[in-house]
Formats: structure tokens, C-alpha cells, sequence
């Protein structure tokens, strides 16, 4: 399995992805699952990915083979991030046909999809969310993030959180928080993680790093979150309504 | 969708069901999911139902038919709470065989699970999660709570919070809070909720309620819970962690 979140804000993108693999349940694996590719000042795309690791590696690499052509039109040339989607979509599309036929009647875990976030020089920052048959959906204000993989335990806190006016600090705390339900719930989502920040209008990344299992800030950052739920919960009163069947009196 | 949580606890059992049915997003509908059946001071059970309506809606009219023939074994005259899940197991799955029969090709929509909690005088208080096939898992000191349906959600706060140990009002308030979670997340899943509390020992319904959508305790308590988490997340504190790439201070 895998979670990979990405958040739209009017201050830039933030991108978070876990890095486990699994092909059953003996056989786990540490694979990268987000790539960045960067002309600085010009362009910036970062990709993630979630799905069959065999129709991922080969979608990314394909992208990369077409990025090193110069006959080639390819996500760093491609004239919009609409097209850039475009492109990614049909190359997975491709990929995960030709991966499903090979398959036979195990086509269905040939299946992938893909966060695309990206801006290049005159554009708007844009994220897209790419699925297996290439069509896609968009970030927008109403809807901030994007998702794939185990979505739903990392949900409620980003329902609750994240506004297109968030900022990047809270935007990684977020996502960071968000992830970390999810690694309490689902023992395949693993550390390390990836985090990429890529601030609007600059083209670039700024903020890329790696946190690993025994990473302190994020081990204090989980504790202090824990103490605080358990401390919210407590907090909370629910009083008896008066009628005669005290329902939910938390005496 | 559904969900329905049901809290194993030493002081006794909490049992939390949502109402809402849909066959299609354009038809929906509020249809109980919970059933208690009691002899108060002797025996005390309680089903809660997910999936296709029409095989749970069966399997709970055959197994009160069976409790109305005085000559058949019922979930009231069954030696014990593991005969009762096997009783209750053993009807879902002859019914959900019979539904999915029926369907030929849609045969996967038959499917249903239920929860079955209670105790008899004499015995421990006990709950099982029933599978389709008739199979089930018991609720442990290790894991004390059991989920049917749309439970991903509302799993997070139950993990940090639950244990054998804690008290019935708190049990309940948990309860409710991993509900509203799966409320906001999840339309499918709807107002109003059926909560009933079993205290351990007593063999009765301690507490029934129906919760409405205009519950003002709950209401206070949904709104409360929104404005600690966001509280909460705001005072959490990510210090960089003194790299050169301060990869999420939260400036």
C-alpha cells in the first residue's frame, strides 16, 4: 500500500509520500515513490506515485527517456501543466494496459495512479491527480488536496485543517499529521518519508528532504499530537440532555 | 454505506449504529441497523447490521421468527454467546447464499456483516464481528472494539483512546466522536444515529437512544471536538530540526 498527499495553497505546494512497498504481506520493500524534475526558475514537477510499483517504475521511466530525447516532447517542454498532465496520463494509460495484458486475469493489479504537481514560468501552480485509464481530476480552492493510496485515515485531519489560505509551515504540519494517522492504521504505509515544498512562482524546489523512522522532530511532533487528542478528548463534555434516558452522560 | 462501532469494555458494551441506506446516490433512505433483543435480567443482545439490506433485513426476521417458535433453538435459548454468533453466523450465511442466488452476476451485492454483542446471566459479556460467510472474530482485551462498514475513518481516535479500562461515558463520547469523523468524511454514511449502552452483569439495556440530526448535545460535542482538534493542531510545535534544509520548520 502507500499514502501520498499533495496540498494546493496560495503560498505553494506541499508534497508528502510514504515509501513502502509490498508485493503479500512477507515481502516488503523501501522504494522511492515521488520523483522531482526541475529546471530551476523555469519549471518544477513532482510526481507521485501509488499502485502497481512494476506499471510506476516503467511510467517514470518512460518520462525520463523522453525528458533525455531532444526530438522528444516531454513533461519539461510540454507548453502547460494541463499538458503535462496529458502526457503523464497517457503514458501511464499505456503503461498500465500494456502491464494488465500481460497480467491476464490478474489485470486488475496492474492498476497505478499519480499526483501531478507543478509550475512552470508564466503559469499557475496546478496539481492533478492522474488515474490508471489517464483521465484526471484538478486540485481547486474547494478542494484543496489531493490523495492516493489509504486515503481515508489521513482525511478527517485535512477536512478539518487545510484551507487554500493554510500556510506552508501549518500545510507540512498538516500533511505530516495526516500521515501519521494513517501509519498508526495501516502497517503497509511506512516510513521514511518524502517531503518536497515547492514555494508559488519560484519554479523550484524549496524544501526537499527525507525523514526517517528515528527522525526526532517527527517522533516529538507524533507524541506531542497523540498527548494533545488524548487531551482533547478529555476535554470534551458531553452533558446528560435532561431527558429521562441519560444517553450519553459522560459521568 | 454504514458504519456501526460497538466498545467492549469492562464496565460493559457501547454499540453505535448510523441509519442511512442507500440503493444508488439518488436513493436514499433511513432504515434501522440495530436490534436488541432482552430478557431483562437474563439476556441481553444486540445486532447491528452493514450491507444489503435485503439479507440483513431477512436474517434479522429469521432469527426473531425462530425466537417467536417455541420449538425451535433461538438466539434467546442458545446455551451461550458463541452459540448465538454461530446461530447468528449460520443464518447470514444461508440467507446471503439465497440473495446472492438471486442475483447471478451481482451476486457480490448480497453480501452483509454484522456485529453481535450481549450477554447471558451466568456468562461474560461478549462480541462478535459475523462475516458473510458465517465465519466471525471475537472483541479482546488487546483489541477491545469492533467496526462494520465505512470504518476507516472513524479508526483513528478509537486506537488512541479505548481500552478495556475506560469508563462507559467515555466509551460513549469515543464512540460518537469516531462516528461524527465518519460523518463528515463519508455521505453515505448519515443522521440519525441508534446508541445503546449494556452495563456488564446487568443483562438488560442500561441505555437505548436515538440520536437526531438536531441533537443539541451532539451538535455541542461535534462542534466542540472541531474547534480542540483545531486547537490542538495549532499549538502542536515542528521545530526545524537544525539541518541545512529545514524540511518543516513551521514558520
Amino acid at each position: 500500500m502507500t499514502y501520498c498527499v499533495g496540498l494546493l495553497l496560495n503560498e505553494g505546494m506541499v508534497l508528502l509520500s510514504d515509501t513502502r512497498t509490498n508485493a503479500g504481506i512477507d515481502n516488503i520493500s523501501t522504494y522511492r515513490k515521488m520523483f522531482t524534475f526541475e529546471e530551476p526558475g523555469e519549471r518544477v514537477i513532482t510526481i507521485m506515485t501509488a499502485g502497481s510499483l512494476s506499471t510506476t517504475q516503467t511510467t517514470i521511466a518512460r518520462l525520463q527517456e523522453a525528458i533525455d530525447d531532444p526530438d522528444a516532447t516531454s513533461i519539461m517542454t510540454a507548453g502547460t501543466m494541463l499538458q503535462v498532465a496529458e502526457l503523464v496520463g497517457d503514458t501511464l494509460s499505456t503503461v498500465s494496459a500494456n502491464v494488465a495484458h500481460k497480467l491476464g486475469e490478474r489485470a486488475q493489479s496492474a492498476r497505478a495512479s499519480m499526483i501531478v504537481a507543478g509550475q512552470r514560468r508564466g503559469g499557475e501552480p496546478r496539481m492533478f491527480l492522474i488515474y490508471a485509464e489517464g483521465n484526471f481530476i484538478e486540485a481547486t480552492a474547494d478542494t484543496p488536496f489531493l490523495q492516493i493510496g489509504e486515503h481515508k485515515y489521513g482525511k478527517p485531519i485535512l477536512d478539518r485543517v487545510v484551507t487554500p489560505e493554510t500556510s506552508l509551515g501549518d500545510a507540512q504540519k498538516a500533511a505530516l499529521l495526516s500521515m501519521d494517522s494513517t501509519l498508526r492504521s495501516n502497517l503497509s504505509v511506512g516510513m521514511p518519508l518524502d517531503l518536497v515544498v515547492i514555494e508559488t512562482d519560484s519554479c523550484r524546489v524549496s524544501r526537499q528532504r527525507r525523514i526517517e523512522a528515528d527522525d526526532e522532530v517527527y517522533q516529538k511532533m507524533s507524541a506531542d499530537w497523540s498527548v494533545a487528542l488524548r487531551h482533547s478528548f478529555a476535554n470534551i463534555e458531553v452533558e446528560s440532555s435532561g431527558d429521562e434516558i441519560p444517553g450519553y452522560s459522560a459521568a
